[in-house]
């Protein structure tokens, strides 16, 4: 079957437009690729902008001190000279090599890509919440087992079991303690990964009698007619039962590949083997970079994912371009580079 | 032997201050080790501020562009919370493995290190002045041949040949011909690599005759009695003969290793060669990293430098502490590297 005729036809599709994939484009732009990127999020910045967008960060090379959001407007600055599509909320579903080696590409949302390489710099993969470890836990999702809290008016007059030991817990056991009519905060310790203050608040509000915590964990429920009417909490010694016709779950996020997991590479711990040399998967032409990238010695931080996209696209390139060799040409000297970088800069602040 | 009682002892000692080597400190001082930095030169920044201090820098990731000299500022301003201390004009002369493992390095100026692991960030090495290729120079240099003009007053009323095409050679030419008795620029060709308003204030120099220009090569030195006379120049065809008591040569830097070529690491094509999984060199101990380090698709990005910075400290530190394990903690959530960057910045601006 020939791709669609309206496929995007780009030399890179980046997968994932957090700081390594903002990256990522600048360097493809510098060295002559066009791209395209694609997120499954709703917003630029990935993960980090996702879970700590103003938590300082401290090592960034030449950048003492910035927040996520202030790294990635600072990416967004630097790519500005190449014009870069960014799309959103677009999930990538499958990948296929055609006989010309080149990828078509294709999103749950019906973008088709025609690319020549593709580059995964999707973090740590899709984060999806920690679900109950249930087998009967998947029929009442959306209904009444609950992993987060879309609209607290739905909750009032129920009796609610909170389950969990961190902030979003302790958070929605308060939030919402006001509007049920019986609210169980059940956590397997006695210690919180919580805010002292949230602790301490959760603690006075079970002593003046307006929530319970019970000690254990969710063992099974008891939904004979495809409703929820109660948790049995396993303890150290015996259970207890508990009528509940709601669940909030709020066990922490988890990441996961998501359908990258199905694109045979070979991947450990859920994480994507790379060569340390171009950062290319145990598949040519498909590379990972960042968190989502392993390799002996890989660390976490978002410099060396800036150092595996570019040379992964100096690989890259090879596929895009076969026939040409590229001259390297430091930055300083690179006078396109030069007029490009002061051209966006000068249209952006007119 | 013993080593020196005052023998600095570190973990780390990182040779070269650009800005490779001054990210290496921070990252050093992130994941717990002491590290020194020692430089041949004799001001903080390598060759990126020796060789272009206000030439713009595109590709340093988030800083959409600065000067090498900003680089460096913002460099010194990120390792402040670890104190490092750094020592300019040392030029690394020997190392010396001991039977704890550890190493002794010594240098030119009398200084000894004691350290757990070396981290050569030195860049394209050490730059040395591009010398006359002819077997009677050597004799001639500091007394008649002369790579830098330390003194004009020196040059009064002599007879100079000034060779060489860039603006260094132009600048001398013109700066030297008002004092010199005659003065003859000599060049290989008739195109010269300076900016476009000197080599027109030259040539008005030459119309006007108060100084002359030879398209030829030096070929050969007239210096019967240890004083050069006068130097022949080769043309296309045949030669002449110019009458001369100083030679200004302005051929430009070339890098050498320096001493580093003889402490047994494998060298190629003047770099060392390294794991592309923690940039140590063929001994154990001893890490390349930035320009100076090689390895299959090695760029020469200053962003490399910092990722190659950061995985050799890693395994510097099995050598440091071999007893313990060092367990990740990412920027945002290192308490102490918080407590350290805001106390840094208080007293700094204090």
């Amino acid at each position: 079957m020939e791709p669609q005729s309206e496929a995007i036809k780009t030399d890179v599709l980046i997968i994932g437009a957090g700081p390594v994939g903002l990256f990522a484009a600048f360097e493809a732009g510098v060295i002559g690729l066009t791209c395209q990127i694609v997120d499954t999020l709703e917003r630029i910045g990935g993960q980090c902008i996702e879970l700590y967008p103003d938590k300082p960060i401290y090592d960034i090379p030449a950048i003492p001190s910035c927040t996520a959001r202030e790294l990635v407007d600072r990416l967004l600055e630097q790519i500005l000279p190449f014009d870069v599509p960014i799309h959103l909320d677009q999930r990538v579903e499958s990948v296929t090599q055609r006989d010309d080696h080149r990828w078509t590409v294709t999103t749950a949302r019906g973008m088709t890509f025609d690319c020549a390489a593709i580059m995964i710099a999707a973090g740590n993969g899709a984060f999806v919440p920690q679900r109950l470890q249930l087998p009967e836990a998947a029929a009442l999702e959306g209904s009444d087992i609950h992993y987060s809290v879309a609209r607290a008016a739905d909750f009032a007059d129920k009796e609610i079991v909170v389950a969990g030991g961190g902030d979003s817990a302790l958070d929605w056991a308060l939030a919402l303690k006001g509007i049920a009519r019986k609210l169980t905060l059940v956590h397997r310790r006695n210690g919180f990964s919580a805010t002292a203050n949230s602790v301490a608040t959760m603690k006075r509000a079970v002593d003046a009698g307006e929530m319970d915590f019970v000690v254990g964990m969710i063992e099974s429920l008891d939904a004979p007619d495809g409703k929820l009417r109660g948790v049995r909490i396993k303890q150290v010694e015996g259970a207890t039962d508990i009528a509940a016709d709601k669940i909030v779950a709020m066990y922490g996020l988890v990441s996961e590949l998501g359908p990258i997991a199905a694109w045979n590479l070979d991947v450990r711990g859920g994480r994507i083997e790379v060569d340390t040399s171009n950062y290319e998967s145990s598949r040519p032409g498909i590379f990972a970079v960042g968190d989502i990238a392993n390799y002996p010695n890989k660390q976490k931080l978002i410099l060396s994912g800036f150092h595996e996209a570019s040379l992964g696209l100096r690989k890259a390139y090879s596929y895009a371009y076969p026939e040409k060799k590229r001259v390297h040409v430091h930055s300083s000297y690179d006078t396109k580079l030069a007029e490009r970088v002061i051209a966006a800069h000068a249209a952006d602040s007119a």
